[in-house]
């Protein structure tokens, strides 16, 4: 249970350093009716997470406990980015509307779920095709970017294909890019600076790239 | 993290009083390749179970490391008991062989990664036919069978459609219907004998099941 100290710790520096982070709890849960309000808890009530991802594998009735509340966020796994995600979530099927890739299916079914305005959907980076398509079909929902960094994902294809027409909603993910960040051969040793220079540098990126495409801060 | 504890100590506890019971831990567990070596590794070496269910969303590369030690089993969720459960893996997908339920296209899919023999499937008791349908398609694999008791499936059905030829390898589950169980009104308040006594009646009309069938332990 050592990791889920450090979480634990994780989250409660966060809370301290800097209150108004949203805090996303990436453990991808899913699971049936009856089990799901439990897993929903957890992650809500117990951890404290703002938003979180889950598996719709199992349909409906075990994302409905995650959606309750609208003040919480729910990241639904549509098409992620490592090479496995093709095996299942590429495939064609049939619909009302003819022959459509199941994540483009699931992209469509979680804006008909998203009644309390609350859902957003995880799709990988390493595929800037699929970004653009699940970005045209729901123009309006927070799409959650894994994939740039440690998996090779481009990031000002994540950014122009992830983002709305203001240039905003695209949440783009590093994880192991940051937290297993380097301090430069010969320098100081301190990989909690180093951390933060490549968030940082993460955060120069994507302004810079946004900026470019007229959508900047500024 | 009470929860855990809880979990940890039944572990133990059945370990020292029935040690060669198979202890499966139903986490429903789903990541990308990175991520699921730690996962897999918290079931099987920090919690010891002899066998998991998963979740096949993210494809063959997540799997991938809870299938290294044959000696563990691993049961990819392939047709759930809850309604939720036909929102994605009832839908027709196209493929090689033609139009198929995803479902099957799933059982196929494992039949393909089971390398190693430990791979079963989960399969809903609620949806006989469809129980049936991926044990035709895979005549030897274990099956883990939920749905009966509080989800309303029929254990006669259940077993029959699940069972290989030998009367075999369907593994019927029932959580709610063990740990919830209640004593008599007006005797003993007994839980735990109640909920021996709701296995052992369960585990009882199953051999009859099996003996009717002509495929009993005798």
């Amino acid at each position: 249970m050592d990791g889920l100290r450090a979480l634990e710790g994780t989250i409660d520096h966060i809370r301290k350093a800097a209150p108004n982070t949203v805090i996303l709890g990436d453990a991808k849960r899913g699971d049936i009716g009856s089990t799901a309000p439990a897993y929903a808890k957890a992650m809500f009530q117990v951890w404290g997470f703002d938003a979180v991802t889950v598996n719709a594998w199992g349909g409906y009735d075990g994302l409905e406990p995650f959606l309750e509340d609208p003040a919480r966020g729910v990241f639904i796994w549509c098409r992620g980015s490592n090479p496995g995600s093709a095996d299942l979530q590429d495939l064609t099927v049939n619909t009302l509307d003819g022959p459509i890739p199941l994540y483009q299916h699931l992209a469509r079914s979680a804006d008909g779920w998203n009644r309390n305005g609350n859902i957003g959907l995880v799709m990988g980076a390493t595929n800037p095709d699929q970004l653009a398509d699940v970005r045209s079909l729901c123009p309006h929902m927070p799409l959650l970017i894994p994939g740039v960094g440690a998996q090779g994902g481009d990031l000002a294809d994540a950014v122009l294909a992830g983002m709305d027409r203001n240039g905003r909603r695209a949440l783009i993910n590093s994880s192991r890019g940051i937290i297993y960040a380097r301090p430069e051969p010969g320098g100081s040793q301190d990989f909690a600076a180093a951390a933060r220079q490549a968030a940082a540098r993460l955060r120069d990126q994507i302004n810079r790239i946004l900026t470019d495409a007229g959508k900047g801060w500024l």
